[in-house]
């Protein structure tokens, strides 16, 4: 049985102590679907929000086998041992089917992590839409920061949309490769190096050092080709291994003069204005769509005009506009 | 004074009997935004629809300066002369004031395709939203075809977001490229490396020789380094020289391969079906962001919303969710 809710201020009031328990039931309360919990929610969102905001966000991806998870605890604990900095780690992962055993599953996973007080790991949202677990994720993130995380790394898991959705909601964006002959590209999405802020070589290790490094100039060689970046930043190429203990500083380092350069350019800021803008637009957008979708006239009539616009006998433009006529009011496009 | 309008029959006969001056004046009525002329457009696609679909559609893209018209020229007249095919050129730049000049330009630009009876030259849709002029252009590419042409050039500017709608509308996507050290690169969108089907490098030529082959190896090293294409093709990097007439027919003969190996592996009837499905959820998805933007309450509230959420003192979804509570009959997300 769920615990019973708090009121908002009980909320507002545990999130800002710093208070986990508190933080984990306030995003407990930001990814449930019921109407009551989603009007407390947005309650403690608003009176939290001139908090939050001043955390560093770092994505992380990388195909399954890259070693994130093991990366990701070794990166954590820099910041957290070395630095004494505050870590929050979320994850986008709209297949992920959460239970009773996610917890452990991170234990597992990140074991140093989740004995630390000084870190936060919560797994993604339970199976849904990219667009409920994103914006979960999102407002998860906000709770984290007014709760004091000075940095929140999100991961995601490497495949499908979700880096562009978590690339949405970051300041830095990170992209974990393997050295090889290009197998390990298979499971990658196109467009998605060009969309990281840096590439880290991970296992640059156990005599795989030689290929690693190739691997390094091979990247840096391509990303030079590969037109600039609108962070005026350099997309640098690092290599890492958890064996050895190396290369972990100095990803941190990139990340950190990262983002001091482009608040200096006004880079930083901009991509944050920039990614609420889009995320007003976006929610906007995606209530249309599901309403539209939704509606009983729309589906009925929607599988036979798909088929018809797919074998070519329908144009696009002539079966939107006749679904748009369907629901009750809409017009369709001029 | 526009010439009267003519039926539907008309237009239909003229378009199926490639009646250059009635396909004009179809596309002309596809372009109008008159609710009459666009019924009738309507009627029009509808009944040509089954003659369309039978052309080879191709997209041609790069910044100003690769020599974009001088490329369209040779490859065009490689097309129609020596293999004897009907060809017909469109363009899509958001940005066109079209005028009487047009005409005039297109045959400064391409002027022995101007000339010939077998190729059929249409400038951009004018000025308008990247929308419009991609809707006018689909639909004036299926009016071509159904016309009897069995190439259709689509030729985009090479910046902002008009690659990414030309790539949608084609079976092959090229991206004409210059040799350099990389200042050829600031114009070119991130991403669209990786969209191509194949890459170009032109003006290989004039002591420039040495320079476009060793970046032909670049990029071709480069590419492999990327994630493979979902057409199960490498993309190759070609070089052209239209001073010494280079290269012409083997980008042909890439394309033409590229054509028949996704004909074998399903990934051209594929590509076209999602095309086509994709462009039926656009249309929809765009006529009710028109309709939402449009309406008077949310026009007066936006700006404030906006500031607010861009100042991070309002979640976007908050700020999504007041929003759509504004015009009449729609909910709140959920």
């Amino acid at each position: 049985m769920p615990p019973k809710r708090l009121s908002a201020a009980e909320y507002t009031a545990g999130i800002l102590a710093g208070t986990r328990t508190v933080l984990g039931r306030a995003i407990t309360l930001v990814e449930s679907t019921l109407p009551a919990d989603q009007a407390l929610a947005q309650e403690v969102l608003q009176t939290v929000l001139p908090h939050a905001g001043r955390s560093l966000r770092v994505g992380i991806t990388g195909v399954p086998g890259v070693g994130k998870s093991t990366f990701i605890e070794a990166l954590g604990r820099y910041v957290v041992e070395t630095l004494g900095k505050k870590l929050a780690v979320l994850a986008v992962d709209p297949s992920s089917q959460r239970g009773g055993g996610s917890i452990l599953g991170d234990k597992t996973r990140m074991p140093w992590l989740s004995a630390h007080a000084a870190a936060y790991i919560r797994p993604s949202p339970a199976a849904g839409s990219l667009g409920g677990v994103a914006r979960a994720t999102r407002e998860a993130l906000l709770l984290c920061e007014a709760a004091g995380h000075d940095v929140i790394f999100v991961e995601t898991v490497g495949v499908g949309q979700s880096e562009t959705t978590v690339h949405g909601m970051v300041d830095f964006f990170l992209l974990l490769m393997l050295a090889g002959a290009g197998d390990e590209l298979q499971g990658l999405k196109r467009g998605i190096m060009e969309m990281a802020d840096a590439l880290c070589i991970t296992k640059a290790d156990q005599g795989n050092e030689q290929a690693a490094r190739r691997a390094r100039l091979d990247y840096q060689s391509a990303l030079h080709l590969f037109p600039p970046a609108p962070s005026g930043q350099v997309q640098p190429v690092l290599l890492t291994s958890a064996v050895n203990g190396t290369g972990v500083a100095e990803v941190w380092q990139v990340i950190e003069d990262y983002a001091a350069a482009t608040q200096q350019n006004g880079y930083f800021p901009l991509r944050r204005q920039q990614q609420q803008l889009k995320w007003l637009h976006e929610s906007i957008v995606q209530e249309l769509e599901t309403q539209f979708y939704a509606d009983g006239a729309v589906r009925n009539r929607l599988p036979a005009v798909q088929q018809a616009v797919a074998a070519g006998q329908l144009t696009p433009f002539a079966a939107a506009t006749e679904l748009l006529r369907l629901p009750g009011g809409l017009q369709g496009p001029s």
